[in-house]
């Protein structure tokens, strides 16, 4: 990133992304926040006279956001984005390649029968893909209505040839390459199998920016559960990477490649993990030439969200197990905490008057050490009036002993200790290939036949056939996951308090 | 209606009503026929350069439109209904006050950022209606968008005030009044109780030409399950009545009151019955002054349907029931019909390229009289390539005998012997207060008493409250329509063969 003044050459883009509308819509609490939050966003592009406004997917929560969600949608682009304050830049790439499976393939600010102010470009995330025998997904409703325009649409399972939109203003191009949501490991596979091409302007190739923006999982789950970002064309700019709902929209280079990579992060609080609770941000990016600069917007009107964490066992002073009041003891301190972060909470709002009250608060408590969880309910009860999310202030959790005995041991205890609310899904998929390069081919066997395929895998295993292999740790750890994913279900709906 | 030359003081209105959009959406012969026809209606009306298109409710046949549907809805009104042909009436009344419920409280064609050339209104039919928390419907996403416009909501159950949008085109005033669907015994009720108003302008009360669509039963089903058209208030010109289906939409003058009314029926046949199998139209209304004119328009796109009845008691010489071959013979004479039928109905096609192939065939076979029905389902198979409703091409049914004892006798067999497929809902309700006004207080009684009421009725009778033998004759209705409702939902699914 490079700073220079803004001129007539100069594209100023917002950028923004998982923004969810529509989310906990029915909670009479929290029900408006993705709405509010929304027009907080289009109301920065208004004021900021921006050329366009860039989303990275999941602008709604649901595949089939509910009639109340789509009209508020409809509402705030019909309200933001229309006017008649000409748009600045010109398209050079064939629209009708970019938007081929719109009815309406063309850019919305150059219909003769809307007067467009602020295009909207943005891809689908994985909560509002295209489904269903026609894969329309919900953006397309707002894209025929003329409101925003939905690129980065594949119609291959084959083959991804993404094709740039081509945008100029004065002497800056732009190439803007967009690829909506798919399942990783789908992609992953077509990466690695050189199935994904970005196409390329064929004149002054190297005169361009090149923005691309996906929606996939940034961060590791599990080995081919995301998409490394050393697989994109070292050619990009700038990535902007939806999905990840962590604000770290600072462009960030990546180490092997040349590219920056921007993780604008969610506009809402869809978890209750720490990743949440980094301040909220959509970005200012300007694009002069070949340069850019990302620059920092707050969202103001995010409601509040305040986390902390307890070990008793750290607290040998305070808490005795032994103690028959110890479990009171440990209430009030947990009050005590809330009472803190309900003062933080109240100290970090933002003066914006459409910033909701009430704040999140998250206290984790990890009661190892033969302590007992106290009544949430009744503590819930407490801060009905307080806080936005009563029913779920405080987590307890318990850490197992681990017990390392040496590196070829599959400790499936410890690998899958990650809370599943920190959006750290199971990486087994990855310490079974780890096991299987480093343990010794008896062991393996050995495992596998506790698990009642030992026969089978020792015919392939005899046989060296990799692949066959392959393909039965795939069953088991589809199983495996399926069991996991069940059980993570429960904890989030608070079956089990205990973490795995 | 008077005949009149059209020029710069008359208006052009489409009309037309119960489109019923996404109608068997996922039947793959029959699926995509209300779109068909709603891109013809609206092609109409803009070839022939109408000022305005006025709907009558039901627009979608589901309250909650798949997306498809939605999309597919959009898609139309964009293409038809914007474009650069001026707009060429203007609104005289306070627009805040029409469409105060909308985000967008304004006609579309005068929306500055919308190019509105053909602009719809309409009100919302029972199939549309406003539904949820937030009382949104299907239309407000399209009113949202600013494809239509959406009039005639009436926010209260105590009272109901109809303002008129007021519309003039050169000389020419047209105060246009909408009620969106409610049910008709409430309404029916609001009417009795003075508590619907239709506002009139102050000014010139009389040089207005007044015109009012309506969403509601129009024929008699059931005493107060209706509205009667002398309800109607007697300034009226014309009035536009949606929801039945059967087309007669020549302006038919009221017997008691001045007004005409025009009942347009719908564009799509969802039941097949005698009223949908009348042909259907559209119409091209011209006002001027306070003179009109309706120019039928036949719809060209909508599938052929054609209906017979046979009776084969009627047949003394063809069948015999003694006859051990007489089910063949009935068979062999009810194919040769059907092959009629499709002879006729490849002669009834109108030569437009997008009107479905496969007609809709109805042969109804009162086997009364000892015959045995054929297998429906084997005859059906005959007919899968040719029929666009294979499964229910021979509906058989048998009338009871009926016995007439005296007036006074409660004949529940007569009365609800009435094919359901008529769109002939039960007149139960009526039969019953015809009986009380007839019958000896004894016979009410002990027709009461089978069923379980006897006490309760002689208490009450005995005080004469009238209201509270009401009140159980309603709650006895109810029983029995609700068993009726299953009964007839038993025969659609094709349960029960037989009518009772």
């Amino acid at each position: 990133p490079v700073l220079f003044r803004d001129d007539e050459d100069t594209f100023k883009i917002l950028i923004a992304t998982d923004i969810h509308l529509g989310y906990l819509e029915k909670d009479p609490v929290r029900g408006n926040d993705t709405f509010v939050t929304f027009n907080e966003i289009l109301d920065h592009a208004q004021k900021n006279e921006v050329d366009f406004v860039l989303l990275g997917g999941d602008l709604f929560h649901e595949n089939k956001p509910s009639r109340k969600t789509v009209h508020s949608c409809l509402e705030s682009l019909r309200k933001y984005c229309m006017g008649d304050r000409p748009v600045q830049f010109e398209i050079l790439s064939d629209q009708a390649v970019n938007f081929y499976y719109s009815k309406f393939p063309w850019v919305n600010y150059q219909d003769e029968n809307l007067n467009i102010s602020i295009p909207i470009f943005t891809i689908h995330g994985n909560h509002d893909d295209p489904t269903g025998a026609d894969a329309l997904c919900a953006l397309d409703i707002l894209s025929c209505a003329g409101l925003l325009n939905h690129f980065g649409r594949s119609n291959s399972v084959e083959k991804i040839d993404i094709s740039p939109i081509l945008l100029r203003k004065g002497r800056t191009k732009i190439a803007l390459y967009g690829l909506g949501a798919i399942p990783d490991e789908r992609l992953y596979r077509m990466f690695v199998n050189k199935q994904v091409t970005m196409l390329r302007p064929k004149e002054d190739e190297d005169s361009w920016f090149n923005l691309f923006v996906i929606h996939q999982n940034r961060s590791k789950h599990g080995a081919t559960n995301y998409i490394p970002e050393q697989f994109l064309d070292d050619f990009i700019d700038l990535v902007v990477w939806g999905h990840e709902h962590e604000c770290k929209i600072a462009p960030f280079q990546n180490e092997r490649q040349r590219f920056y990579v921007s993780q604008p992060g969610s506009s809402v609080v869809t978890s209750l993990s720490p990743g949440e609770a980094v301040k909220k941000h959509i970005g200012l990016l300007h694009v002069k030439g070949k340069k850019m600069n990302m620059q920092k917007i707050a969202l103001e009107t995010v409601r509040t969200f305040h986390m902390e964490d307890i070990v008793l066992a750290d607290h040998p002073d305070l808490f005795n197990p032994d103690n028959p009041r110890v479990t009171q003891a440990i209430q009030a301190f947990c009050m005590e905490k809330v009472e803190l972060m309900l003062d933080n909470a109240e100290r970090g709002r933002l003066g914006n008057p459409r910033q909701p009250e009430k704040p999140l608060i998250r206290l984790r408590v990890d009661y190892t050490g033969g302590f007992e969880p106290f009544s949430v309910h009744r503590f819930s009860q407490k801060y009905m009036d307080r806080v936005a999310n009563p029913k779920d202030i405080i987590h307890f959790f318990r850490h197992r002993e681990l017990k390392e005995k040496n590196d070829s041991d599959l400790n499936f205890g410890k690998l899958v200790s990650r809370p599943a609310s920190e959006g750290m899904t199971l990486r087994v998929e990855d310490l079974v290939k780890q096991y299987f390069q480093t343990a010794e081919k008896k062991v393996q066997l050995s495992l596998l036949t506790e698990r009642g395929m030992g026969e089978a895998v020792q015919e392939f295993v005899d046989k060296e056939e990799k692949d066959a292999i392959e393909e039965l740790v795939k069953f088991q750890l589809e199983k495996t996951q399926r069991f996991l994913k069940e059980r993570r279900t429960d904890a989030e709906e608070g079956k089990i308090d205990e973490e795995v």
